[in-house]
């Protein structure tokens, strides 16, 4: 439509289709979904994912590592991949820790954070010699108690900033936040480490994620830097690992538009320069989950039915908020904004008409595209919702109202 | 606190408990979380279930039939205990079904909603024997073939109500909607029904859910009433059946007060008199889903850390919303308010600390409780979600970070 005033979904601009049918991986959506045997079911783009780390190497200063937060997506398959394109892992759970080790990892590279860990966690944690995060004053005296068996437990504070991520989805730092050890509260904790029994590795500090502007990712990571410097001054020992997180975000809704890199590239450069100066022999980490995968995922559903209601088309599909709740705008949304969303099998059809494209589910939050402009859709069309890598399948609802699970497929 | 003016949880007034601990199915939480093994887990009980049915029993006429819907909570063992409760069961996919029947319900007492069934499942259920209700024309015309192996599949007409239920939790009628045919195109689908080939039982007319005032769902049920008179004017045969939905909500919020059922007994039995007048001979169904089970269910956790940070406590729990999602506030709640949540291992014990109650994983939405007072609690303590027995377990992200499953037990 060319007077579509509306936004668009940055996501659009970078799709390959062959005739009316999108290519994923290469192949028509298609053939994809008569392979897979069945919809809905989730598709990850392993060519895809190389080249975002490729070209996110192409930026990151060469003495950076990056690695990779299972927690966006921990498919074994995917992880397996993963493991020969990052330089390390962190897991959120004693499972995520399972699948990293099982894809080949090197312990010294995996990373362990998240509050709540269990003193089962912890143990596993410690018998495999991967770093734990510590996210409070009890889990350094679990890992004290651990250390009795011999092991010297590797261990990295991960600290609640004192200053915020302007103008991330999910704000983590600032306040008062179950994440990390206050910033304050750190130089003291440092002081109680028992160096015999423990191996302090460093710092993870992370202000936030799900962010779209370089600028300010590149200004909490300076912050962050400053902030390791304070701290570092009470450590036992120089930093061996310092992790400043990532932040980085993708575009989900219309008008967002993608992180400038070349201006991240820039910002990195400065700020791996003043890292050499002040942390000299520390190793500098980035970790990412959603900007790695979240754009490489597709989500391949059905459509069942095509209803007319009092002046509205619904179109019914076999996939909704039980597989993919963030598009349903449930998870984390204020206001539901709609995920770029495609009729996969009619990509060279002009978009005619408003619909309403919804799924299986008796409740109307079942809603994967509230009144979008789409190409007319009919029983048998692929509706593929973009953007789906990240935070869509294990971040859903499979059991609910009891509908099969999804598949999940890396091509 | 005697001087708090904030409102209170309904729910907070029908708890029993034995000296510091909540009593659930007449057991001490510390010796049920004992018996299960793990936390976090679900506990449904089953004597208030009953006594739920049996309270609403001595409201409904005699006449009036009473449905649960599987959707609620499709645990087999409570669907199990339900059977021998209600007269009859709704499901929503074909693992529901398969749920119901193993159940012992009878297929003549089971009906199958849900936009989007799949040709399958609309196979399953003739197969089944069980009443279909069609929610589009699509579906009609598949059962009508499904007719030729020598079935007459039972088929009901989901109606998209021409008004709306007033003050509704989930307002589904009144507008365009995918639930439902519309009702002024009704009389006319009925004209196209093929009497020898389809078995029509009736309609299902259902205004919205979650709905706490006792006036709108006695309107939202009479108006229904009216409609189905004037539909029934089209219809080929007299009505076997008339499902008038249920809607009836539980207070979850604060300030929130239980349905008033002596209003809501005096309006139904103006309903049955009006019933019995216009449509005698058919069966009238309420069906029920959160109403029956939502007040039984109680989600327990342990509290694993107790942190301080900047002047605010928090409880980080080895539960959270990968468990209990609309508990975290992330399930169609627009503004986050908390669900009533208990120190069940401190019931005795005076609140006098406004605390946050948070979950394991990394998102500052992972969050059980805000700013909620409570009585001190440290480690080891355990934690409960109360109202917890409905669109808990099953609508719920249980992969999410890839932590264990919660169990779930009937007791």
């Amino acid at each position: 439509m060319a007077h579509d005033p509306a936004p668009a979904h940055a996501a659009l601009k970078r799709l390959h289709m062959r005739g009316d049918q999108l290519l994923i991986g290469g192949e028509t959506v298609g053939e994809l979904a008569s392979r897979v045997g069945q919809t809905p079911f989730y598709a990850y783009d392993r060519q895809a994912i190389r080249s975002r780390v490729d070209e996110l190497r192409g930026i990151l200063p060469a003495d950076m590592h990056l690695h990779y937060a299972l927690k966006a997506n921990p498919m074994p398959a995917l992880v397996d991949w993963m493991a020969g394109l990052v330089d390390g892992f962190d897991v959120a759970s004693g499972r995520e820790l399972s699948v990293a080790l099982a894809a080949g990892m090197s312990p010294a590279c995996i990373s362990f954070a998240g509050p709540g860990k269990s003193v089962a966690e912890l143990s596993a944690a410690v018998e495999a010699g991967i770093t734990v995060h510590v996210e409070s004053e009890r889990e350094i005296a679990i890992l004290h108690e651990l250390a009795a068996g011999g092991r010297r437990p590797r261990l990295a504070i991960r600290v609640n900033p004192d200053f915020q991520l302007k103008s991330a989805g999910m704000k983590m730092g600032g306040g008062a936040s179950q994440f990390g050890i206050d910033a304050e509260r750190v130089p003291s904790v440092l002081r109680g480490l028992d160096g015999s029994r423990i191996d302090f590795r460093g710092f993870h500090i992370f202000a936030g994620s799900q962010n779209l502007s370089a600028e300010a990712i590149a200004e909490a990571q300076s912050r962050a830097l400053e902030l390791a410097r304070r701290l570092a001054a009470d450590a036992p020992a120089p930093l061996s690992e310092l992790n400043i997180g990532g932040g980085l975000g993708i575009p989900y809704f219309p008008g967002e538009q993608p992180v400038d890199l070349a201006a991240m590239r820039l910002s990195l450069q400065q700020l791996a320069i003043q890292a050499r100066e002040w942390f000299p022999g520390t190793r500098l980490i980035m970790e990412l989950g959603r900007y790695l995968v979240g754009e490489a995922g597709y989500y391949v559903c059905r459509v069942l039915d095509r209803k007319e209601s009092r002046g509205r088309i619904f179109l019914v599909t076999d996939g909704g908020l039980h597989h993919h709740l963030a598009a349903s705008g449930n998870f984390g949304q204020v206001i539901r904004k709609n995920y770029p969303v495609v009729v996969a099998t009619r990509m060279a059809q002009k978009p005619t008409e408003k619909v309403m494209v919804v799924g299986p589910l008796c409740t109307p939050l079942d809603l994967l595209a509230d009144n979008m402009l789409l190409p007319p859709a009919v029983p048998g069309d692929l509706v593929v919702v973009l953007q789906s890598g990240a935070y869509g399948y294990t971040a859903s609802p499979l059991g609910f109202l009891s509908h099969p699970e999804p598949l999940e497929v890396l091509v």
